[in-house]
């Protein structure tokens, strides 16, 4: 899919190929001293390490938002590169970054780091206070930066874009606002038959106990089984599970454990896993370059989603796995395939995103999009975040907020300054339905090998589709490629009735 | 001892102290990936790995060795800064290593590099095979590039002196050769004693089984009881146990483990923790800077051997310490606190230098240091080291090496152009000593209070003595100035009279 590099390249292009060379590997060292920080560096460290990181994230900013490369991103584009060569997507990827990277002052930038430095300390303590009162003056402080910051990045129709386009290429309000008005109904149309079908899954429906070092054991197997590659990644723990790539031939994962519920690790190895095969699975010769890059945020949660919740929730993957899974945790035999699979799909709502199931994730992500896009357009003021919050969400659940720790404090993203962000997390969930179903259909015999457990052919197709496409097309570009049409609901809503109403 | 800082530091002091902050940053950074590959980095992260590395490494040395910094140097020198105060020491520091990075050309710095990356492999294989032929070739050019770089550097006597100076600021071949004149006559004349003393401890002296998890459980409780400070540090496993420091608080000490027995992983810590304390023990607000850094490898290395050998091998400590063990280690109880000290002091010649026992450990230095002098002076030929190895090993042992494993490939140090090093163990010894005679002196209740299990005295005489003083005095100046008299054979020698004879 990406073999016709050009034999003969403009100058600029070369040089702009050095200086990403000098950018990725001051960008990838910061991702490592990150992981670092994240998994086992001690308390102490971490003064200093705010400073290497500082150093490191500056001079790579520096190096990328020179004028010069301005100048040989601007002689390339006068080449009239193939839109969809390697070198055409690089440079069209390098434009978008270097107007994100030099439209904003960099003065602002420090501004803005500051601010969030000190909104996300408040927003740890006002978390665990349940007092939005504390993060309330540094929330209007980031959305009035982050507005500004949409003014400086530019937009034609809604601020709001501007700050999409940093996380998912292409996307746009009001495109987004029109699937979530499609999907809103459709869910909650879905939602209360799944309820009724979970109504029978018994609060406690683990028996048992999962000792921490039997599931790292199965975590492991099953992600190799899956098809990634330890000896170009590991796993870790650490109180928030990520995916990160340290360099080349180097993905970490992280998950954290419940003694009570083994499944709490596995499917969060399961979904970071998705994350990494998609890392692991990008074109290596591209490494550090758009071709060799994830493609959006949207894209890569759907690769996430799609392990997590169509391969490892679906009753095939606990066919083939739970006679397996009874040799690491012997109180497993008590339950049939029939009740884990009940279990891990259980539909049940709940005040907090992250724990949210399958159906209602998606309105936990809408009432934040509307919420947001309020925000940033002035039409709701930062003190009545939490009155808007709570009364949308007992519309939307029938459930009410009693404390803002269950409620508009729970997520660490506006206190990071991520606005703009929660939508690609609707986007993944699409977007993964869209793509299995494309892949059954090219591969009847796919549900019975992954009935078999065997998943390199889902993998195979993966790579082939998505992961070596690298940056090469825009997001909605590679799905229109890939599944013959842009992101849509339907994918999705098929696949929520079939397993869960 | 450090606290008499200028009110006004000349202008060029500044921009020295600002370029040296961006170069600790970039070399504290090389420092963590380095740490990161040793314990945790998958094995196809190799390559990319290593061109973080030489990224990283290379732009510190081009900070560094600019021709603005030997400029801002000798204005901070003609500016007549007092030798021991802050600023005398750093300045003198960094004139001392900016000859060192300026006066070798690049192109040999990078040629150099490329023969290490490749006698480093060839070692590896050579020592596996036992065969000395396989790296010949590769420490013949070694040696030649080694002498070449000495010539570089600049010598008065012998092109030793250049090279000990990167390790051992001051010292000089002719010096150490007059010190190990005296120091073996005296080694043979405690060994045969020893030897004799040792005879009845069994081969096999410790019984029982030690689980890992044991281990490490009470290696942590000993390295805190000891000062060392789990906030700024911590310990991982590694094939070759060492300490690095990652940035401002931020130690990382490493050990390996034998589950037939835990000494083996409790001295790795012990001499490894001593490490950290002196590096958890330098001044912080110089953190980067001569006057925040250790002073020489002869100077750490006493501190590592004090904890070992001098603490962690003493009567008092296992009197303090076996009925602890015993809660950890139920197949401990079957030995005395007198069996436990006769095993961890048992001297017994043996071919591997990282195995001899305490009196004939500077033996095996001996030898490396005559052959390392035939050698960088041309007395000696790189083909004729086995057999010169060899027949010094017989002539020092009564052991004939059957196997260049065993002998003259041991170790690593040459393979990676380390020639000039192995002295620093040797000196460390007798610095340990000295150090800790003089402490004791000092501190006449220090033994009662290691007996108990308090180190605070010890630990606390160590900071404000040698710790504290960074890099503000020469190796020697320091030993003068605590222990009232240089490097001497003294106390180590009195010391292993009266423990093991």
């Amino acid at each position: 899919m990406m073999t016709d590099t050009m034999t003969n390249p403009p100058a600029a292009y070369q040089k702009l190929l050095r200086r990403m060379r000098e950018v990725t590997c001051l960008k990838s060292t910061s991702c490592a001293l990150e992981w670092d920080q994240d998994t086992y560096m001690p308390p102490q460290a971490l003064a200093y390490r705010a400073e290497q990181l500082a150093y490191l994230r500056g001079r790579a900013h520096r190096l990328f938002a020179a004028r010069t490369v301005g100048a040989w991103i601007a002689e390339c584009e006068q080449q009239g590169l193939a839109p969809d060569s390697v070198e055409g997507a690089n440079v069209r990827e390098w434009r978008r970054q270097f107007e994100q990277a030099t439209k904003v002052p960099a003065a602002f930038v420090e501004k803005l780091e500051r601010v969030k430095a000190l909104a996300h300390e408040a927003w740890r303590a006002a978390r665990a206070q349940s007092k939005f009162e504390l993060f309330r003056p540094h929330l209007a402080k980031i959305v009035a930066l982050i507005r500004q910051k949409a003014d400086y990045l530019g937009y034609e129709v809604s601020p709001y874009d501007a700050l999409l386009e940093e996380y998912e290429p292409g996307a746009r309000a009001a495109g987004i606002a029109s699937l979530f008005a499609d999907l809103r109904p459709a869910i909650v149309s879905v939602l209360q038959p799944a309820l009724q079908k979970s109504a029978a899954v018994p609060d406690h429906w683990l028996p048992g106990a999962y000792p921490l070092a039997a599931q790292q054991l199965f975590n492991r197997r099953v992600a190799e089984a899956i098809g990634f590659d330890f000896a170009a990644g590991r796993i870790d723990t650490t109180t928030h599970p990520f995916c990160a790539t340290l360099g080349a031939g180097d993905c970490r994962l992280t998950t954290r454990y419940n003694e009570n519920d083994f499944t709490f690790s596995l499917f969060g190895v399961l979904h970071e896993a998705g994350h990494g095969l998609y890392e692991q699975g990008l074109p290596p010769e591209h490494f550090g370059r758009p071709a060799g890059a994830a493609v959006s945020l949207g894209i890569h949660e759907s690769q996430s989603r799609l392990w997590e919740n169509h391969v490892g929730r679906s009753r095939s993957f606990w066919e083939h796995w739970h006679p397996i899974a009874c040799e690491y945790f012997p109180d497993l035999q008590a339950l049939s395939v029939e009740q884990i699979h009940a279990g891990v799909n259980r539909v049940r709502l709940s005040f907090i995103r992250v724990e949210a199931d399958q159906v209602s994730y998606d309105l936990h992500i809408m009432l934040r999009f509307a919420l947001e896009l309020k925000l940033v357009t002035g039409q709701l003021a930062v003190a009545d975040v939490p009155g808007y919050w709570n009364e949308q969400f007992e519309q939307m659940s029938g459930l009410k907020v009693t404390k803002d720790a269950d409620g508009c404090l729970q997520d660490v993203h506006w206190s990071l300054g991520g606005i703009g962000y929660f939508p690609t997390y609707t986007l993944g969930n699409l977007n993964a339905a869209q793509l299995m179903q494309r892949a059954r259909q090219e591969h009847p015999s796919l549900n019975e090998e992954l009935g078999r457990g065997q998943y390199q052919t889902l993998l195979t197709w993966l790579r082939q589709k998505v992961h070596q496409a690298g940056s090469r097309y825009r997001p909605q570009e590679l799905m229109q490629r890939v599944t013959g049409e842009p992101t849509s609901i339907r994918a999705h809503l098929e696949h929520l009735r079939e397993k869960l109403t």
